[in-house]
């Protein structure tokens, strides 16, 4: 089959095998799999990685334990937990020490014709939710996540920095879920499609809870700045750099700092199937798998917003 | 009357007319002033500061708009509120952004003979606690401050890094609220005050909740890499300097820091007053008023605990 492999800083599209599935594992034929920004820094050394990245995808399952997976269209919980120690007893197999990730962290990721998966990882997609919605399914997971840690936002002022993929999706899935969000970006082209669901442009003045979606080792200040007292900063900004902070306005104002990361993929798929989130708009552009390198380039453009791969797409 | 000022690293002690009380001010003759790793900071330049510090202290209320307070013996909360601002609306005085602060922010402080306070400041001491013990209410309330923040801690697992008088205080109020505390420090001769109380020594594996009081920039670093996945990181530290820290296992682990500051005073008041937690051993060393710089020399030794300022002691 064909496949991704990131190994140096470059980009490389190989013929290998197909995946053995090993017991309990589903093989699952990919249909789409869509670049997030993490690609693109495994793709600069960030975890010191090599090998085959992808972790958003839809795809069809081929082969699996269980007969009533056959033929069926799913997306998978990216995280494979050991499910036997004490963090994945408390219910945070995300969090499993000894946990694998797919296209991350020891598990050959999506940007393949196939993959493989535990079956308790998968989630079957609404027949009326299109691929091209149901990839979006991880970034989505990772944008509710901040409504699990943090619990309703309902009626407080939020403000998101940052208007990349990520920004977007956490700008409307805040709103949607009740808080009164502003998204603080430099494009708005890009801001347009939050602001269709009635998020707010950016605004002065000091907000409830601030997200740090930036990228940037500079936003976690500046987020820090914008937030009330005991109001609470969210960092959803995967920084390989070591961050400066002036701590000092952090503990004075007692201001909270929650990292934050992957989420559950069930409620991001209703919010995907209820569609009441614009993510359609968010496609800047699509290549065949063999086209990987140029999908790459494309996604790394200043700006870009979602590049999605399909293995059958002719080139 | 006697007062001390700080001034370019220099600990002076002047001459000085005694403060006028405003409307809704107490005037209050100090009877017990403590020392705290805060003003040696401010004598260090911290906050730019300048003028009279002092926020730890136990006096008598001579005069007052309402006679109920004259005669009495009180502590006082430090932080001044406009009392008319949303901040101030919510119950969080302490964080109004026009706010003075005893002895650190535009209001003289209470290493002197006489300070001022809004009555509505002010807590009767109850007479079956010394002034020794009293004097302890402010550390005493940014120790119970983390229970105000954190919610109970009953059965968690909480490392306190660092066994100066703030740690200390922290590791008994959190044991004594219920937690399985362990102590980390270099003092077993200090550590011992904590173990009385069942806190335990340093020990391995991970924390539900860290409590940074190491007053030192690596203490955070540290204090990180010991909590568990979605565990908490309480941030008593401040330290002047920029904080350099990586921010990947802060985001991987979803763990939230927690900027931590002062307290309410009646908490502290009540368990001082029950008496189970013990802070006469924490007191090192006693000067009156006049000796203010040998008694901020001895306080800055390394090690020292709480050292106490007495306007009536004779030297």
């Amino acid at each position: 089959m064909l496949a991704v492999r990131l190994s140096e800083g470059q980009v490389q599209v190989e013929q290998t095998r197909r995946p053995r599935r090993p017991k309990g594992h589903a093989l699952i034929r990919v249909t789409l799999a869509g670049i997030c920004n993490t690609d693109l820094e495994l793709l600069r050394g960030y975890y010191g990685f090599a090998g085959r990245p992808g972790h958003e995808f839809v795809g069809v399952v081929e082969e699996a334990d269980s007969p009533a997976w056959l033929g069926r269209r799913v997306v998978g919980e990216i995280n494979l937990a050991c499910g036997n120690c004490p963090t994945c007893a408390q219910g945070l197999g995300r969090h499993c020490p000894t946990r694998s990730v797919l296209g991350i962290v020891r598990h050959p990721g999506a940007f393949a014709e196939y993959l493989t998966l535990p079956e308790e990882n998968l989630l079957p997609v609404p027949s009326a939710l299109p691929d091209d919605e149901a990839v979006f399914c991880e970034p989505v997971a990772a944008a509710c996540e901040i409504h699990e840690q943090l619990g309703k936002l309902q009626g407080q002022r939020v403000a998101v920095l940052g208007d990349g993929k990520l920004g977007l999706l956490i700008a409307q899935v805040l709103q949607v879920g009740g808080a009164q969000v502003h998204l603080f970006g430099r494009h708005p082209e890009k801001i347009a499609i939050a602001e269709r669901l009635g998020v707010q442009p950016a605004a002065t003045g000091l907000f409830d809870v601030t997200v740090d979606a930036t990228g940037s080792a500079a936003g976690l200040s500046q987020a820090v700045s914008m937030t009330r007292p005991r109001g609470r900063v969210v960092m959803k900004s995967t920084v390989a750099e070591r961050v400066q902070l002036d701590m000092a306005p952090v503990i004075v104002n007692e201001i909270s700092l929650i990292g934050s990361r992957c989420g559950r993929f069930a409620p991001a798929l209703r919010l995907l199937a209820s569609r009441k989130i614009d993510v359609r708009s968010m496609i800047a552009d699509r290549y065949p798998l063999s086209a990987a390198p140029q999908a790459f380039a494309r996604a790394a453009e200043r700006g870009c917003l979602k590049v999605l791969l399909e293995p059958l797409l002719e080139y």
